[in-house]
């Protein structure tokens, strides 16, 4: 799975389409907002498919960790294909979404956008160096790691994705 | 490289502080707005080391048909690491963007927002089935082609774009 979190000023959607795999949706998920949120532009791969369980676990606990770093406790979960270029099936992805979803919700406020549909939106992203972070995150025995172990520290952390947030890191 | 085109109401960025790769700017480019415009996320990676040139045609080429089929004559484009895994150096990364805006510059209204800032942007995607397209710039040769042939029509580009968009297609 590929995360992209955005530290938010506001982040705001609004179904406009179905494609062929479009989620059926409640009409209170056809257009959602939050506010000073963490957005998490989400992507499930196909290597999420063998524990789905695994993936939805080390996600939820990446995305309390960046949370925890911007202070918010708003999430909006946004189904975003565009970070990988090995995705899941779509039954798949509307599992993890939602598994996630469920993982957060007891203590967060948890938005999540639909599966499977053109949406218009807009997201404001704050600017200050935690405000745009990137995730990879893989099952236990892969080689890319979900993160970086604790023991390089956080600071190192802090630089290396300043650096990555501004094209400069060579991985 | 790796292109992320949004087809936006508006794109905007202020720059709020530099990384040690900062690219050195005029007053002129520490904000930027652009109305109806096409906004181009983008990473420059290693493998547009070898050849910068072809790399900006190219990537430019793209740009183009994307900007024709959604009727815009405005581009921002706006560097964006987190598109890859494998960026290229700081140096090649601003000399691609910088020959990126020179090639579009005679046709279109561009503007580029500065490589190697912490930034904060709000960016409104409008939504319809072409307003989210993402691209691949390979050099000839290699595997992954900049686009899928023209045979291949653009019904077909377009529907396969619309999976992506919405994370249904496996590749
Ligand atoms: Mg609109």
């Amino acid at each position: 799975m590929q995360l992209l979190l955005i530290h938010s000023d506001y982040i705001e959607y609004e179904t406009k389409k179905q494609t062929p795999v479009a989620e059926k949706i409640e009409d209170s998920l056809k257009s959602g907002r939050l506010e000073e949120a963490l957005t998490v532009f989400t992507a499930v791969e196909s290597v999420d498919e063998a524990n789905p369980e695994e993936a939805i676990e080390k996600a939820a606990s990446e995305i309390e960790k960046v949370a925890a770093q911007v202070k918010t406790n708003r999430i909006m979960l946004y189904p975003y294909a565009h970070l990988s270029s090995d995705l899941s099936s779509p039954k798949i992805a509307v599992q993890v979404l939602k598994g996630i979803e469920t993982a957060l919700s007891g203590k967060y406020e948890v938005k999540r956008s639909p599966f499977g549909w053109y949406k218009a939106f807009t997201v404001s992203c704050k600017g200050h160096p935690l405000s745009e972070l990137s995730r990879s995150i893989r099952p236990e025995g892969t080689t890319k790691a979900a993160a970086k172990p604790e023991a390089s520290g956080e600071k190192e952390e802090v630089v290396s994705e300043a650096l990555k947030a501004e094209g400069t890191a060579r991985s």
